[in-house]
């Protein structure tokens, strides 16, 4: 058990041992983190979740006790879903893969979650969209698992829940700590906690700066919680040092195919009432005739009079999907898909065709600003 | 033999069967490309560049007649040469690379090019700099030749020379069309010839515009001829288009190590009285426990004053290169070091650490920007 005193400045620990700790702070970083939601149905809060290397370790034991061809019910299609999903069949277990919504990844627009998808499914995963759960059931042997859809039954010998965390905010609440609208708690550019003078917060417990959106929103995602925790601790320190905010880049690699994102997509656009266009193209990751050439799609999302370039994804093979952070610095800088178009970008035939795929796709994107005109 | 006459706006072509074709034209595109530059030294004329589709094909049957253990010479050490050289190698030939500068790849500053000479004598290629050829002798059977250094001779079955190419502009003085400081045909950003109505170049046999240098140069790549054919065409066909320059990125994949470079050097900076820092950072391609991690060495070159990115260099394993990309877009929308260390870059272990190599790089380079203040 935690408690924090703002006023008194305090924080107090009941230990384990019953031995009680009072730490004094003139400065305090809250840092708590995120912890895995659960879906609000029956049987599910049986289900441990793989949240911490301790839970990965008990869960890899039980993977390791049970017989070879066993199977597994994943519940949440999104990137650490399907990561789980994809461990699970190079254990040589079958592999169901469910999720509510009608995509894979709701990170990315419908067209673009396809290819994902299918590389999944190509893989040996079936997957299961627009299915809500009703109950996860607990067999009288004590580990097998059946997880009930409407109009189905799923048995399986594991179940996992990947079904997305949420700021572990409960300690600030009770502190009285200022939580923002997206459910984190609320700081300004320095990390500083707003209107609690001397407190900072940092990482998937707070709320960062979306530079498109023009709103703070909760990303829960490595590289933030590193800068905003470097932030934090260089103002706590006396230094100075502001977290400029994200634009939602994220890369991952699933079955074989590598999916990337930056910016707004059309989806998240049309829900802030921004007039977009957009454009897919498919290319080549390298020269055509070059050995280990393969697909990759890009498409773009451009304001539809500015032509600023507002939103990038990528799906593709081996050496797509870095080339997110290409358009991550151009949605950064603000820059337009015609400038794009003609940006100096490199060219040899082990790492592209002579039009880099962001160049045709950037082309592709011009033509509708020109056509939405 | 053509001839191109622009007062009367009309080509004249002399064909091999003696036949002359004369062509009007109301507009013109000079697209005469590069020819290779062949080392002022006796001998060095018999040697035939291998600058076309047929010579390379010469050049093929001559290594296929003659007997496997054989050995090259390759004269030029920049990215054609070191691709030249290794693919011999891969023949199973005994390679010695000549450079007259101290190192290998110019376009890159000494240290970096540092570890490109390393990553080509772990293959197995002889590199030799600073030596000047004085003569290139071809032996009585007609076949095997020796290179004359000062103080060495080299024998060698076969000797390649891959000293460079220049704009090919002979047509293009004979017909009065102006030639720039660089050499090479002088256009605007239309591809238009200065004071030539009508009259268009574009590719390795025009000028560029540097948009660091803020001069005209003449960079012969695939890139830019593409764009700029495009450029011309477009203008030619009544359209409007412009080529907005070139910033000097490039990429190579040589010996296993892949090289790239965008911006300028530090010695091009020094070159143009432009007052500059550097830091380079030693990094992993993905984060340090993933499959195929390895080193990459990112070098950045900033504005002393403002902290404004000039310049990247990179050399590294397999998933390096390409990040050059992200640096080109940054050095041509001007971001600073300091936006740069804070971006929005992508992460997931495949691909990099938390803290991309990049970001990490613009981090020691910030420093070094306060430092210098």
């Amino acid at each position: 058990m935690v408690d924090l005193d703002l006023d008194r400045r305090e924080v107090t620990v009941a230990r384990r041992d019953r031995a009680v700790v009072r730490e004094g702070f003139d400065q305090l970083v809250y840092a708590t983190g995120a912890e895995a939601v659960v879906p609000p149905v029956p049987g599910a809060e049986a289900v441990e979740p793989v949240r911490t290397v301790d839970s990965a370790e008990r869960f890899r034991a039980e993977l390791l006790n049970g017989h070879r061809a066993s199977s597994a019910v994943v519940v949440g299609g999104s990137y650490l879903g399907l990561e789980m999903a994809e461990a699970l069949l190079e254990r040589g277990m079958s592999v169901t893969l469910l999720d509510r919504a009608d995509q894979l990844m709701t990170t990315l627009d419908p067209d673009m979650a396809g290819d994902v998808r299918a590389a999944a499914e190509d893989r040996g995963i079936r997957v299961l969209l627009g299915v809500e759960i009703e109950e996860i059931r607990r067999h009288t042997d004590g580990r097998a698992r059946s997880v009930k859809l409407a109009g189905e039954e799923l048995e399986a010998d594991h179940v996992v829940l990947s079904t997305g965390v949420r700021p572990a905010v409960a300690l600030a609440e009770a502190a009285g700590l200022e939580i923002g609208p997206s459910g984190a708690v609320a700081v300004d550019d320095h990390q500083r906690c707003l209107g609690a003078d001397g407190v900072f917060a940092a990482g998937d417990c707070a709320e960062s700066w979306h530079r498109l959106l023009e709103r703070p929103v909760n990303v829960q995602l490595g590289t933030h919680a590193n800068k905003q925790g470097r932030v934090a601790g260089t103002n706590v320190a006396g230094g100075e040092a502001t977290f400029p905010g994200l634009i939602g880049t994220a890369v991952s690699k699933i079955c074989r195919c590598e999916v990337a994102r930056t910016g707004l997509s059309e989806r998240e656009a049309a829900g802030a009432d921004l007039d977009v266009v957009s454009a897919s193209v498919d290319s080549k990751t390298r020269a055509g005739y070059y050995p280990g050439t393969g697909p990759i799609r890009v498409k773009l999302v451009a304001d539809a009079t500015s032509g600023r370039l507002l939103g990038g994804q990528i799906v593709g093979v081996e050496g797509a999907a870095k080339r997110i952070d290409v358009l991550a610095a151009c949605v950064w800088s603000g820059m337009a898909v015609d400038e794009l178009e003609m940006l100096d970008l490199s060219y040899a035939p082990p790492f592209s065709g002579v039009y880099d795929p962001l160049l045709v796709a950037a082309r592709a994107t011009h033509r509708a600003v020109r056509e939405a005109a």
